[in-house]
């Protein structure tokens, strides 16, 4: 027997009063949760764990967001990220694009809703893929700071610029506009000359700013905004990007410039429909119910790539279906049959032009801008497939002469970065199939010590990149890649390539060094030999020293031949 | 220009004709996703990465939630899992459970509809927390086999069963009933005895079984079905379980049955109210702004734990705000003093009625019944808090004499069994804060070797357990407890407790060996002795026997002395 008064002390301290369940009273907790709630309780899953990886992640979904939109335009990104500390814990992110700009009516939607966007539902390759990003980035600032995300958009010369202030009702994964008016506006962008001014260096007339306020933490160093932001220019050479942290009592910060190493746009990848070979039983039920072809054999045909109608009789003959059945009569009974009938029979590869890698001219362009070293190389290797998906892969080498780069220790790991789909991946490095790639190639046989089961030792940067139509990311928030066998192998072929490379680079030097020692010593014994000569030969001074000259001419000779040799 | 000719060939190759987006038409391609679409193509991030794990994560979706229901309702549990091989690599699941039923209305959503539930909106201690598993089991199923998710349930003795069917419609994220039927049916518990004969020992006048058909793999060992079921049993005492797997040409494969160790049912944890200094600014808006309080005082005192109408006061003075103030307003405008006041403000810390850990009684139970061993122990922590939620760790050790245990080798790494709300976690222990702590613990302080960094060796089971209000899971495939410094050093202190008994227990073993080792060298050496004697005193053959049976008496009772000493 509970007293009243007991049960009040209970429940002022906290509890509620313990009674069991029945199948009623069960019903009536029974709610829906909407997505925003979900993430916003997970918040981790999307890169938003603590203060220092969120202020990343947020950078990261702009930046992204910004390249997607001005490739898919046409338009040769120019991007400035600009930080500033607003706060003991807090900052406001703001990032400009010359892109395309975005309409009025889609603002709202696209920076406060989750699960929104034009990338989830096709097989395209673009660093975007779920349509939760910048939103969940304005979600977690309106959480921690109560700020509602600001957008600024033009879409052309001729059309007004917007500012849309938005925040996001959880409750119902709804965009709430908190302030929409017309300004004038345009991108505009800055850079610091070396005297310390500031001066507007370009504007464009459509593009975007967001700008987000969150509680953030900014600690330099290998998982900070100025790495990413540096691997970024790395992969992407087409990419002008200026950059800026204000920090309080830093004085006036400058804009660092990372100038684009080509004015050609990387070619725009094509969407594809998907592979027979890569569709689970229910997806192709999905597919033949939503069928407008009339047909079977039509709908086959029509909704998947590599099917040609040769190939669709050839599965409608093995399932023994009629090709003239209405898609969504066989979606009611006779889809297993299908399913299976399809993975018996032989389909080309799905198509390739869908990928776009960055290509070894490019990597090297932008390994070369972004890394001091000595010896650079690059393998983009031709497209595969996993699971019906088309993949590709790009590794590069860099390796540094001893001292030439202070970031990179002789007796170090050597240090991976990876990309997928031109995106940088910072975290989870342990987890990710790229890291393992590199670890299990035997660099030993390339000249390189390597502890059992490890990372090689040396002065070197190795870039591992995937491009993908869909890229098998171990959690959402994308930065590892997945374990698939078909990946893993693309990588340890590339790999083994540019290590065969490297071992004839380090093997060239290793003989050439030995040569500039063996010359150093002969160097030492030419006085003495001039001394020699004039006592045999009774020379003067003078003669004694045309000997020297002319030996030490011929020497030089050799030296550069040697050089030469080394550069060819 | 490209002709209708060469875009008909690009089509059939699978590409599109690639154009250039503007913003206009990049507009047209934005739309909602659902969440159910996200992920079934996201599905590895709930668990189904492979066929494997699959089934595995179906069973387990399963008997969480049979789990959680009985305790709610109060009942006993009683759950049967029954899994039957019928094609290649498709398995029927089919779960039964004594719980309180499901009425009729819930059925759909609950087993048709991603996020929805009733534990995702409260805080109390529970299996399930987000409203997806067996949702996400079924949509599983539905894809890979595309059969429905068949459900019968029974709320009462005077209510009738029903029998439904339901699908998921993943554009929309909503149930479609295919099938739905009055029955005649009651839940029923069957076992095979040693004859091999199956009979049914039990049957309830309510419960729940639920039936998914879905692609699977069945392979024995540490991350199988088995083993978590085992798992299952050893930390929820008060379950019977029934198990029974059938492969294809195992002929009639026998139930397998852990008995129930107790008949007391956990006591039911409270919902408690959120912790003030566990709530972040955007959720303090969101709760003033839904107060149905007149006055921020109330609001305060009714929404949080540990508020009393006295430290509801003094926050509102430090925040320089009238105790009187309606709280949507201070919602919309001086939230962030508030906010700062209450982490200013000391605050009791939450109450701890609303864990329900195992205790270390019925640790040790459950680890008796399902593993041989030698030595047993357990400690259960005092509650502790992390980030505003209270949570309580628990570690038992299972220690096994040489041979006596064949799963346990002398040499091999200890196992360890991890749990979070009484929910076995097989994958991902690598990632997760128990390994660590094990790994981390200095058990050569209590005679185990142990590598560096690494788990320790010998013949002995840690199971570590944590109960909270929201377990913080890496990943919502709920695999790995992420690494709060709170949550460690509580694990550390339980380890520590434990491994010093575990020494105690081990010197003691040690000195018994010694002594034991002692005791056989004596004996040898009785007839010796006797023949000695027996020369000595001139003894006849009957008198040497008697000496001989005299000597080996009083050994046997010391011996005895010995052993019962080491059982004290």
């Amino acid at each position: 027997m509970t007293s009243d008064r007991q049960r009040k002390a209970r429940a002022r301290r906290g509890g509620t009063s313990v009674s069991y369940e029945t199948a009623h009273t069960l019903s009536r907790r029974q709610r829906d949760i909407s997505v925003s709630e979900f993430f916003l309780k997970n918040r981790h899953l999307l890169g938003f764990d603590n203060p220092r990886k969120a202020l990343l992640t947020a950078v990261k979904e702009a930046v992204d967001n910004s390249l997607d939109a001005c490739e898919e335009a046409g338009v040769l990104p120019e991007i400035s990220v600009d930080i500033e500390q607003v706060g003991t814990s807090r900052f406001r992110v703001s990032v400009t694009d010359n892109g395309p700009g975005i309409i009025r009516e889609q603002i709202p939607r696209i920076f406060a809703k989750l699960l929104y966007g034009s990338k989830f539902h096709r097989l395209r390759m673009s660093r975007g893929q779920q349509g939760m990003g910048i939103s969940a980035a304005g979600m977690y600032g309106q959480l921690t700071t109560s700020q509602p995300t600001v957008i600024l958009s033009r879409t052309g010369a001729r059309e007004p610029a917007h500012h849309v202030e938005v925040m996001i009702d959880t409750r119902k994964n709804q965009p709430v506009v908190v302030r929409d008016r017309r300004i004038d506006w345009r991108p505009e962008f800055f850079t610091t000359g070396e005297t310390g001014r500031t001066q507007r260096i370009s504007h464009a007339l459509h593009g975007t700013m967001v700008s987000i306020v969150l509680e953030g933490n900014y600690i330099r160093g290998k998982l900070s905004v100025d790495e990413y932001l540096r691997q970024c220019a790395v992969v992407n050479p087409h990419l002008e990007l200026h950059y800026r942290i204000r920090l309080p009592g830093d004085g006036a910060a400058p804009w660092i410039r990372f100038r684009r190493a080509t004015e050609r746009l990387p070619p725009r990848p094509a969407e594809i429909r998907p592979h027979p070979h890569g569709v689970e039983l229910g997806m192709l039920i999905q597919i033949l119910k939503d069928a407008s072809q009339r047909t079977l054999k039509a709908a086959l045909r029509e909704n998947f790539c590599r099917v040609s109608s040769r190939v669709a009789e050839e599965i409608c003959r093995r399932a023994g279906l009629d090709p003239g059945t209405r898609p969504a009569r066989i979606a009611q009974g006779d889809a297993e049959r299908l399913y299976k009938a399809i993975s018996h029979t032989r389909i080309v590869r799905p198509p390739i032009d869908c990928l776009s890698p960055i290509g070894e001219e490019q990597l090297l362009l932008g390994l070369k801008k972004e890394i001091q070293a000595d010896f650079y190389t690059a393998v983009t290797r031709p497209p595969a497939v996993y699971r019906g998906n088309p993949f590709q892969i790009e590794v590069a080498l860099a390796y540094a002469r001893p001292g030439e780069n202070p970031d990179l220790g002789a007796e170090d790991p050597v240090r991976v970065l990876r990309f997928a789909n031109r995106v940088p991946l910072l975290y989870m490095s342990g987890a990710c199939a790229m890291t393992r790639a590199v670890a299990s190639a035997n660099w030993r046989n390339y000249g390189l010590s390597q502890p059992r089961n490890s990372l090689p030792l040396g002065p070197m940067v190795v870039l591992v990149h995937i491009a993908s139509v869909w890229v098998p990311f171990v959690s959402e928030s994308k930065e590892a890649v997945a374990h698939y066998p078909e990946i893993v192998r693309e990588m340890t072929f590339a790999l083994q390539e540019c290590g065969r490379r490297l071992a004839v680079y380090l093997n060239r030097r290793r003989r050439q060094a030995e040569a500039q020692r063996k010359l150093q010593h002969i160097e030492k014994y030419i006085p003495h030999l001039a001394l020699g000569l004039k006592e045999i030969l009774a020379l003067s001074e003078r003669q004694e020293r045309a000997v020297v000259n002319r030996l030490r001419e011929s020497l030089e000779r050799s030296r550069l031949q040697l050089s030469n040799r080394g550069k060819g």
